[in-house]
């Protein structure tokens, strides 16, 4: 797996040519690959330590939440999944059937799961029974499968994705509501603090909410070519599904009440966005909080007994800065050079890359290097380990600033729909323009200039307005932008 | 899901009616439920939890010997499962496949992955180019899927289970040879000293081993009722897959070698092993190591007066055993009655209880409950959590021995061929028999006692014998059995 895609970094720069960097950089990195199944990615051992790490993150947070992890069938009855009309009929173009068990037609096709929720209220209708048992809070890490037809790219539009699945139940709509914008906030905070990327917050529009919902909220980020990314969705599916699957509780009042539903979820998508908002024309950068190594160690040596010397040094820094909590690997190959063992640690964006060679040992220090910035420091060995942690914290926060200015730069407001046009037409990104809330505005819209609305704030910052396209009365300025 | 359910215990006896035991505990344990589609299972919250405790485990174990997790497509091209022939064979009648995406045909059949040596290997053949790159350690946790088309049994015997596949590739025989045995003897003390379940270890005959191995060892378990479950397989896939699959490496030789592979897994079937083993009449007993919630205290309070310091002392006992890294929950749930909370834990099968009332508060005390004996103590609230790893230990080491008590009891050895029919009619477990290495005998003596081979032992323990059914040479006493 150690091959020699390494040795030949990216050869096209990240503002030359954006998709090839991209899709260049996933593969030179090793974190992931294509696999002979079209649209099916395989993810590689870094990719998937990357993936743990958000997992390890996210599961934490929804358990100190109340969120209890759990697994359902990954082949769902088509009469089950048909249960909620408008679900159905937005998912069914992706499905892929199972239509046989080895040479045996089966009685009724199965859904490769494309989302849960119809398989998962099969068990709440027969688990709710009071109002005892709400809230009921699941949460489900797995792999879903709906069919791209459209080019694929890894990360961010495959056939199959590893993600999360929030499913809960509750006994009121307001309490929905309050799960809904609670889980929301929780991925924005993750998603800012760990991943180093700002969003952009709000509601869905009618045209653009998860099918079967009664609203669904969104994050958005804006990647470097000036398309929006969606990064993570939670929805209110109001009773619309516990009508038809009979979820009912027995409430204080002794009447039967259909529960309200909610359901939420991020995906290896996530990964997608943080090596395009990040990366360099080196590589990727992962950011120090959810990168699964923190901070490598390359001994130098230009002679067998140097070398000696040089990784008795390493070990004992890296047993030293593991004792501090640091993701530290020592890279003790021998076939390669500390030459392209730079390059190719630069690659996979390890935040920092310590060097320790004679002269380093001489003097008691060693060589930190920076990811992000390049930047190159002496440390004295006894302070190291307070100084990675120094030196971490500012790169988180440096690419996160990078990231803030990317998001603002990409940021503009619309007077008119000239003006509209021409953003989307010359730089892209986020507009703002007033919106009338019709449907059809919005999809005239997206037909002329291939732009959605993203978000609808949950806040109104501006005075009332008049629509871009129509001229009618506005209360907000959305987002808009071409999207992922 | 906190529903009337545990309110009525198991209505069978584990003597009286096993497999009706069994179901009964699974569901009113709440540990899985059935799902609507046949042969498939909802593992449920606590289900889960136990999952995650044998995965974290595992996980870190695996990860110390260097192997890497990874993630690889849940659909596989049937072009690429024929690819070796045996294996194809194997599978073929227990394979789901997919053949729509949305309304339109595929152009060729995905399997939904019975297992992914096939999927794998085919990235193996970009990945390895060096011996550099050898070997090549990946582990993978999913789900598959084979058709069950038998009477299914949850964890035992379901249509997708989850479960953990490793793969490796070597550049030699003995170096796969000894990736097999490493893995087993890593399973072997798992299964041992962490579920508390003694096993048999050894070889597959040539009839039992894994389609598409050069071979397979195993590790094997009784159960109560004295069939046999295998606990897991580690299997040397000798060049069978890297030829067909072109996995070549150049060697410090300059010349192209097939690079050698072996698989291996273990699944959920361990958490059914050991509710089958452990539990007793009143629901499950999970070992203390992996326990999800290895102490629970339940508050008992008979006024408003006392419950508000009860469940204060309550919850610095919480506190204070979280912080000596006990498992410890707390249930402080109002609208059940301390007795209700005694059979639910008991049902779910927490190795330790911890009752805190009044009488105790005043003494300084709290009333402990062990799960596997009944037994009740009063411990003095400040050496409480050295006393509870004391008697965590002690239960984790009584039910090893009543498991190994099992075991022994329920293995025999056969000295002809009458006495081997009449054990296995009246007794069951393994019974240990001279065998000639006959795939005919081994047929024949299938047919007429529904007995196979379940490990032939490493080592010979025994002088040279007669086969037991046609009375040629044998060099060993092998384990035969009924087996799930």
């Amino acid at each position: 797996m150690d091959g020699k895609a390494a040795d030949i970094g990216i050869t096209v720069g990240k503002d030359e040519d954006f998709p090839e960097w991209y899709t260049q950089l996933v593969v030179k990195a090793r974190i992931a690959d294509y696999s002979s199944v079209k649209g099916f990615m395989v993810l590689m051992p870094y990719g998937y330590a990357i993936w743990e790490m958000i997992r390890v993150s996210l599961d934490a947070k929804l358990r100190e939440k109340g969120h209890r992890n759990a697994y359902f069938p990954l082949l769902i009855p088509e009469g089950l999944l048909r249960k909620e009309a408008e679900h159905f009929k937005g998912f069914v173009p992706e499905v892929f059937w199972v239509t046989h068990s080895g040479d045996s037609p089966l009685s009724e096709r199965l859904a490769v799961r494309p989302t849960s929720e119809t398989i998962i209220y099969e068990s709440f209708s027969r688990w709710i029974k009071s109002w005892r048992d709400l809230p009921l809070l699941l949460n489900v890490w797995n792999s879903v499968l709906r069919a791209e037809i459209k080019s694929t790219k890894p990360f961010i539009r495959t056939s199959e994705f590893l993600w999360q699945e929030g499913h809960t139940a509750h006994a009121s709509k307001e309490e929905a509501d309050k799960e809904v914008l609670d889980i929301l906030r929780l991925y924005e905070r993750f998603i800012e603090e760990e991943l180093a990327i700002p969003v952009v917050s709000g509601y869905k529009s009618e045209r653009e909410k998860f099918v079967g919902a009664l609203y669904t909220t969104t994050l958005e980020a804006v990647m470097p070519d000036g398309k929006a990314l969606q990064m993570g969705t939670s929805h209110n599916l109001g009773q619309n599904f516990s009508k038809p699957f009979e979820i009912k509780y027995l409430g204080r009042d002794e009447k039967e009440h259909y529960v309200w539903t909610t359901s939420w979820g991020v995906s290896w998508r996530l990964i997608g966005a943080l090596l395009m908002v990040h990366g360099d024309d080196k590589g990727a950068i992962i950011p120090p909080r959810i990168a699964p190594i923190q901070a490598v160690i390359v001994p130098i040596a230009y002679s067998e007994e140097q070398r000696g010397m040089v990784l008795a040094a390493s070990r004992e820094v890296e047993a030293l800065l593991k004792g501090e909590g640091i993701r530290v690997e020592l890279d003790d190959r021998t076939q390669y050079t500390p030459g392209w063992k730079f390059n190719d640690w630069e690659m996979k964006g390890v935040p920092v890359r310590i060097e320790i060679g004679p002269r380093d040992l001489e003097k008691g220090e060693v060589t930190i290097a920076r990811r992000d910035t390049g930047k190159r420091l002496h440390v004295k060995r006894d302070i190291l380990a307070a100084e990675l942690h120094r030196v971490m914290s500012e790169i988180q926060g440096n690419l996160f600033e990078r990231a803030k200015k990317l998001l603002e730069s990409h940021t503009s407001t619309a007077r008119d729909y000239g003006e509209f046009v021409e953003i989307l037409r010359e730089k892209g990104g986020f507009v703002k323009a007033y919106w009338c809330g019709g449907g059809e505005c919005e999809e005239a819209i997206k037909m002329e200039t291939g732009a959605t609305i993203r978000a609808i704030p949950f806040e109104a910052e501006d005075p009332v307005g008049s629509c871009i396209y129509c001229g009618g009365e506005a209360e907000k300025m959305v987002y808009f932008a071409k999207a992922y």
